[in-house]
């Protein structure tokens, strides 16, 4: 799976480009490879064919991508990322995860919670003006202060004058500063999403993998003022994909990469970061399935951070592995030692580039000591953390936007407030667990005698404090939070709220690690980031592309099988191999067939196209973008790589590394033939397939035997 | 898959024991690992239920496993094991390969040219009795000699005394000796064969794979005194098959491992031979490509050898592979040396047998300087090699048996005999082509001024010295090559054929080498090979294996699914899977459909199991083995491994390590629904399906469209 999910993971700070081999690349839309795609694939993307993709692509705040796939608003993104809002809008009565969902009518279509969607309206070069305010001063702290000065006043300065959300992205690990500018909605409604069993064939076991079966869609409808945005720009539905050495292109939001990492910031994730993450991880599932086995309904609260998190520890085991492969690190070190030797041999580059690497690996090694109180003086539970975001809002607020912490710059303060105030349910009993659970790995990573704990027990067991702490508390009722949000420092000095007493008592230790590391690493990182940045631009020109920074990106490559494990993948699964794989696992476990596809069997074709795989370059936040033809019409939804992939944070492979989408004409088979969406399609503009009434006839019920949910009146 | 096919790889030279895991080993009759077997899986052998499924199993000389599966003669094996009789039975006119064969009768069944299959009637251990005759030599050389003899005597009596076809076999590198007796057939028929493309499914890339689609069956019956033998012990057809978990065995005759080989043999392996070989594999696989593409005709008659150096070339890549991986070799690394420090504590043991590992080492090392003579001082011609075996054939008969170069002892002359005077067909062009760039690689590896070489060209070019030869010679007659075996030393010395006047000339060359690799390599790694043996048993008792040696063996082990390319892969696939298959690669190359299978999808039950996989530990010679359930029943037939196992030639891994089979129920599906072969269900004892004919009359045709080939009348 390829969301975002696994974005809990320290910052990455990459810093040096890779050279480039076919069909690799997140390019930002100002800068495609226009001759590599006119002579490999005799391709020019006209401005008007950008601009359409551009405006017709979102991002998602739940970490996922999409895009408009009618005028009336609607928007195609995967299951996997609307995992979330169904998670928020279910509850023990209706399981819209297990059951799917869809409303025939607008009214019976569900509010979501707390999820924003955004479109990239302009983009615009800052780096000069950022410059202009940073490049004369020398010292690191202080170049840090000014840097986060300027970029906080360029976002505010924009979003006032234009009401758009803008955000300043670093590209070329600070090579080049960019102002984006996002129309916002926070207004998105569940139309349509299959059961969770379709969505996510094959499970754990078969995530990040290939050949697969998965129908990993959702739709949600876009509003504003209360009203379906009108779309002007979306994409034309192809129901019938695209073919075998197709070109297409890939439209998203690739969360990270760490392709420009140095090679003692590899050494730091792989030796340092990674495992105690994965520690971390395991503790939590470990702790939810616990919890999980409680009860059906307590199953049904955990599943998606269940989800969420396995999804993280496959990923970050792949990106170890291929880390801990000796070829692929190998290749980076020679990477790192052409450039570094490229940029020796100039003395003046050498003069003023030529202490990064040093500088770097001085702030890895002295991040070290303290990586542990990063990770582990945590409090997992999300009313702790509202607390702690209340506390820090009200006093960060009375400061010069420049000097806050970073989240509380003015540009981020209508997501923060949405997000805060979302009335998403809460359950006491799930957050004592969590909570509980999270102080039992503290204690047993830094010890009864760390501070942090200290404060949080006060004496306590873990979980006597944890249920203390969320009984006490009335956090949980969102009018209380945008209460003590109202009332200002005044009101949250004055709570007796246990929460808020201890998310005070907590801030000096928090601010204190906060400031501690942007002294020591971040502006380290940043400054001598800039300066490999710059060197690379000296070196060997713009002609590449930025690590992922979660900000739309245009991959270029074909749809094309590849060498797997002794023999060859195909291109593309059909329905054959659905049924085939829940037949050889005697439909069982995560392989059991959803009622509705055992049921409807017969009325599909089964050598229609099922999933298929590119050679695009994408990465986690990738979910759920759209594939699009030259025409730039829809004929697939990313949602996945492949395992040979997940190297694609470091080193991206044409021989092996592969995008995994659902084809247009798999959802165009069963949106006609299982799921009883008429109106659905007409709006997609998929006519009613006429075999689909006569073979209808041969099975009875079908898709009535099993309907999807629809919201409860 | 998993046949003999590329044992013209030098001679092992086994040498220390591995530690065991569960559901290792290749185990002889005489010693199961009962309590593992009691305690794994509460089962205990009975003396009447291993008696029959030796006197079932079957050692077929083309280099694969078959079992007798009715009681008049039908014998079950892999469509790649008898596809060396059918391509010699095949001609311009009728291609079975590609076709298929089905006799309806009798008198339809196709007698092949050159087959044995062998009964394994009874082994004795006669360790003592060579002992006897060798252990007072200590010079290696002499010992060898005074072995050799021993061997002939041992072998030459028993058959002289009971009639059976006698083998003396070397267990455990020479710690023990047995003497095989077979009951010998040489009248096999082909029965039943499906077209190649079902047989085959996938192709070179599927192939050492899994999931798999392959309807890897054949079926012959033997004759003797010119009636079907009445196979007292045959298997019987369990439809059914086995289930998930199930526990299986698989009787067959494995051909070569190398577990037991010290890190210098490995080494050697790895670095000098397997590199070598794989170099002169990819020659003649270019030379067969270049010869088929004059046309279909060329292209048919060079199929089977195509097949058989692309399946050597796949395993040993595989295998060396497997060596190449660090963790593997530090494994055998680790395994050596714990042997090593344990002989070396026993002041005893050290004395007796810690020199056998730096005499190895030694006889290698030696070895590497001649060995690109070995390999390619050989002329690819069929007609070539029977001179040089007539030439041979007369001088050694005339020695004592003892001293005879290896293969022309007196019990082996039978089987020698039966081969030189095989009426299959030999191709002149084809001949000319596959000796001619033998004469081309050998002038690149070893150069122009190679006496072999020089005798061989005698100033020619490769091209007009091999066209010479082959249009000279009249060896290709059989009635030719008989009477100068009849003839006698005399008739041979006055031949002017070509093909015999130039393998007299280079008999001397040929005898120096063999008496050269005796002396210094063969009898060395004999000598130290028994001190090993001997080693290994004070060491650590008899509880283990013997590295295979193309003899009987009976594995054990479950129905079991096993990690895969980041997920798992399934205990069987399905019908539908074929279909998937099919569809998902367009239908197109080694994936296109059987036009069978295309036309009859409808009346198959696709969720049938198709192919399988189990622990049991088998490598090629396995080919054809029956797999059996607790009751000794039919459930499956060993076709392959998949490309984990090809690691098996030297370390066995229950995770992954899987044996790969077709299911019975899918035998029975497509016997009983494709293909028109009533009688031979019957003799399988399977009755018509009641859906058959219902479901046949929907579809036009079927496999009436596609009627495999009979006999031409």
């Amino acid at each position: 799976m390829r969301s975002l999910l696994h974005l809990s993971r320290l910052a990455a700070f990459a810093v040096a480009f890779p050279m480039l081999f076919a069909d690799e690349g997140m390019w930002t839309f100002d800068n495609l490879p226009a001759k590599q795609l006119k002579e490999k694939y005799d391709f020019v993307a006209s401005k008007d064919w950008l601009r359409h993709l551009q405006l017709s692509s979102v991002r998602l705040s739940d970490g996922g991508s999409g895009s408009f796939v009618s005028a009336e608003g609607l928007l195609l993104t995967n299951h996997h990322v609307a995992r979330g809002q169904l998670q928020k809008s279910s509850s023990a009565q209706h399981d819209y995860i297990k059951d799917g969902f869809y409303a025939e009518t607008r009214e019976q279509e569900i509010k979501c919670p707390d999820i924003e969607a955004e479109v990239l309206v302009s983009i615009e070069n800052v780096t000069g003006r950022i410059a202009h305010q940073t490049e004369s001063i020398t010292d690191e702290k202080q170049q840090f202060k000014a840097r986060k000065s300027a970029i906080a006043e360029i976002e505010r300065d924009s979003q006032q004058k234009t009401g758009l959300q803008s955000q300043v992205v670093t590209l070329y690990s600070g090579g080049e500063y960019w102002l984006y500018r996002y129309k916002r909605y926070t207004d998105l409604r569940i139309v349509f999403a299959p059961e969770q069993q379709a969505a996510f064939y094959g499970g754990d076991p078969d995530n990040f993998t290939y050949p697969r079966y998965d129908m990993d869609l959702a739709l949600f409808r876009v509003y504003e003022n209360g009203k379906p945005v009108h779309s002007e720009n979306y994409l034309k539905w192809n129901p019938n994909g695209a073919g075998d050495g197709e070109l297409v292109f890939v439209s998203g939001n690739p969360g990270t990469t760490r392709r420009l990492a140095t090679v003692s910031q590899l050494h730091f994730e792989r030796d340092v970061a990674d495992p105690l993450i994965l520690d971390l991880i395991k503790d939590r599932i470990d702790t939810l399935e616990q919890y999980s086995n409680r009860g059906s309904e307590q199953a049904r609260q955990a599943a998606s951070e269940v989800f969420n998190l396995q999804n993280s520890q496959k990923a970050i085991k792949g990106e170890r592995d291929a880390l801990l492969n000796p070829q692929t690190f190998a290749k980076k070190e020679k990477e790192e030692q052409d450039f570094r030797a490229l940029v020796m041999a100039n003395s003046d580059w050498k003069q003023r580039f030529g202490g990064a690497w040093e500088a770097i690996e001085e702030a890895t090694r002295k991040y070290e000591p303290r990586i542990k109180q990063t990770l582990f003086r945590g409090l997992d539970s999300t009313l702790a953390e509202q607390a702690e975001t209340i506390v820090d809002y009200v006093a960060e607020i009375k400061k010069p936007d420049g000097e806050r912490l970073p989240g509380y710059q003015e540009a981020q303060l209508n997501s923060l407030r949405f997000q805060l105030f979302s009335p998403a349910p809460i359950y006491p009993e799930f957050e004592k667990a969590k909570l509980a659970a999270s102080l039992r790995t503290g204690l047993q990573e830094l010890g009864n005698n760390d501070p942090f704990l200290k404060i949080v027990l006060n004496g306590k067991s873990p979980d006597d404090a944890a249920a203390a702490l969320v009984d006490g508390t009335k956090l949980a009722d969102p009018e209380v939070r945008k209460k003590l949000i109202e009332g200002g420092e005044a009101a949250v000095t004055l709570s007796t709220d246990p929460m808020i007493v201890l998310a005070r008592k907590l801030d000096p230790m928090r601010r204190e690690l906060i400031k501690w590391r942007e002294d020591n690493v971040t502006s380290v990182l940043q400054h001598a980031g800039e300066q490999l940045g710059k060197a690379r631009f000296l070196a060997y020109g713009k002609s590449t592309y930025p690590d992922a920074t979660f900000t739309l990106r245009l991959s270029y490559g074909q749809v094309k099988g590849y060498p797997m494990n002794g023999t060859l993948a195909p291109s593309k699964t059909t329905f054959y191999g659905l049924y085939d794989r829940a037949a050889s696992f005697n439909d069982r476990g995560p392989f059991v067939l959803p009622a509705r596809y055992e049921q409807g069997r017969n009325k599909l074709t089964l050598s229609t196209p099922f999933d298929f795989v590119t050679t695009n370059d994408i990465v986690g936040g990738n979910s759920g973008s759209p594939v699009v033809n030259r025409q730039g019409e829809l004929v697939g939804l990313i949602f996945d790589g492949n395992i040979e992939s997940l190297a694609g944070d470091y080193v991206y492979d044409e021989t092996v590394n592969r995008s995994v989408a659902v084809h247009t004409a798999a959802m165009t088979e069963v949106l006609r033939k299982l799921y009883n969406v008429g109106p659905l399609l007409n709006e997609l503009g998929i006519r009613e397939d006429s075999s689909t009434n006569s073979s209808s006839s041969r099975l009875e019920g079908g898709s009535r035997l099993y309907p999807l949910r629809t919201k409860p009146k």
